[in-house]
């Protein structure tokens, strides 16, 4: 222990432009705060949100940026204060580092929605200095946001738990969707998507596929265990899946009409939508009205839904579909992501690829 | 009791074409079957709706019509199984008289949201005959769809509750926002909105009133007892009350941008559309994602509900504003109305206007 209160310095892959190639970079990481856990990575999930952070296709971007935010690693040391973890533990770290504790999401352990949150990388630090994400040797965070990983789960799975899991794990247990027999639609099958299809089917749901195209049926009926395949533009089963679903989730990230998908729900069923998408979308009121559906959006989960979610798919065995990739392989999985030509996830074995 | 079994006749006022003119027109009400309450008319409310169906302005209308779904009525006979009235109650009849009571929200005592449910007027009833409202001397109603009116509330004041408060009580209390210290925005002041500022205060709500001027403010703050008033042009109160709401009840009935009320709204909290706009509302998914808010709708409000409005109003003392009018006044009602020339809700005096 007696690196407490040295800086270290860490070896990452960092965008330096919106080019969004990565190379590697060496920075250092701030003292090993009394709060704070130390953390060896050993791998991190490539999520869609990565992609559109290091081409700054949010306008928001800061360089040098390391990305990665479905960060698994093990404990190399923690802060005086530090009770949950101890060194040798394999821990996760998702989206968030940081949040004002303060203000009422906060108090009501929903610091995902507090105003002040601090993401992972692309942010600035309490210290004001810039964070980094996952595609680093190592990284320093604060223990509010470091989550244990369940024994006997790997860390390759548990990666994309971090975010794509508890991103559906989160509103279908917060607006009471976590109970079996309830019948549910997941739209767009993307890498949030197929998590939603294998955490439904977890939850004892009859899952319904929605696609605007054929092209997935097979993959989604026989490889994740999905019920029921719709092709949004096939009129008739549109017509027969009517008013039967209790939710959707909705994962498309571009503009797409409402009302097809909410005249698929019953009667007080919610279409949750999880895309960021700047384009309007729309739909006539009495769509909503008339079977009092509730159109509503939700955003990851929070550290307490992130640790309930991994023993929840460690105990259900949910396991997601990953490809697991070497650092110097992570522009090319960026290329591929962004053609979806991955099923479903990539991580990558940082350890493996020994950065520090 | 001799009547039972015998088809009366009764006067009310029609429409006979889109013009919507109201003129006396007489027809014969079916015998009052076993579950059937016949009930003579007192008064009855003028609803924005009745106005639409009138002019045939939502292309469904049929001639000749007699409009009015905010009935209070004396009970003058029950059929054999009618077991909850008898003659001489005073009773309230809604905008329906008649549902499936097969499908899942019948079975759930939501019937307002059944597909098959039988409006109070411009409908066909099971027997194959049209369906005549309470602008008439008398009606017969299924007892499902008949309420008593509690001892000491006056059927004037009741009248507008059968279908303007409990489109406010019902999403109110379904949504678990009938708790005292909530802060409410009612956005629009109509016979609805009107409704919702009083309804929201017996609640025990801190209540905005939102409008798109100035106008209303003295009658909002002064006379209905709203707590504050925002004009959504002010851009830097909107600013203040940014983030401050628990839900907002939207009863404005045209195209509306949702952005600037979605963003007063705390997380979690629910925007309440109300209005039936066949152009498509708008929002960018970031507004409702990132403080997980709902965007939702409501109609009416179940048999069950409107009792137990009634019982709150009553114990409450909500009363709303009116203004009694006599039947050969309802075309100039109808006209001003349309120019939102009301404080905030006319009442026809069917009993004192002598039509049987």
């Amino acid at each position: 222990m007696d690196s407490i209160g040295k800086e270290r310095i860490t070896t990452g892959w960092a965008a330096r432009d919106p080019t969004g190639i990565l190379t590697p970079y060496t920075y250092s990481l701030r003292n090993t705060g009394p709060e704070d856990v130390f953390i060896k990575v050993i791998c991190c999930g490539v999520c869609h949100t990565d992609l559109h952070q290091v081409k700054n296709d949010l306008a928001m971007s800061n360089y040098p940026m390391v990305p990665g935010h479905e960060v698994v690693g093990e404990v190399i040391e923690v802060g005086s204060d530090v009770t949950k973890f101890r060194a040798g533990d394999c821990v996760g770290v998702g989206a968030l580092v940081g949040c004002c504790r303060n203000c009422s999401p906060c108090k009501s352990n929903i610091e995902q929605y507090c105003n002040k949150r601090i993401w992972s990388y692309n942010d600035v630090y309490t210290d004001g200095k810039p964070t980094q994400g996952g595609f680093a040797g190592s990284m320093v965070v604060d223990q509010k946001f470091v989550v244990k990983i369940p024994d006997g789960m790997s860390p390759e799975q548990a990666a994309p738990l971090l975010c794509a899991g508890v991103t559906i794990y989160s509103p279908l247990t917060h607006f009471g969707l976590k109970k079996s027999g309830l019948r549910g639609g997941i739209l767009g099958l993307g890498g949030v998507g197929h998590m939603g299809v294998k955490i439904a089917k977890a939850m004892g749901h009859h899952v319904t596929v929605i696609s605007s195209s054929d092209k997935k049926r097979e993959e989604a009926l026989e490889h994740l265990g999905a019920d029921d395949y719709l092709v949004s533009s096939d009129a008739a089963r549109m017509q027969e899946v009517a008013d039967s679903l209790d939710y959707i989730i909705d994962t498309v990230p571009v503009f797409h009409p409402l009302e097809p998908y909410l005249s698929l729900l019953k009667v007080d069923a919610k279409l949750v939508l999880m895309g960021v998408i700047n384009t309007p979308l729309q739909f006539v009121t009495p769509m909503v009205i008339l079977g009092r559906k509730t159109v509503t959006g939700s955003f990851i989960g929070s550290m307490e839904e992130t640790e309930e979610m991994l023993e929840f798919c460690k105990e259900k065995g949910v396991e997601s579909m990953i490809e697991v990739v070497k650092m110097d392989y992570v522009n090319n999985a960026f290329e591929r992501l962004e053609k979806n030509d991955v099923r479903y996830r990539f991580v990558v074995d940082v350890a493996g690829s020994k950065l520090d």
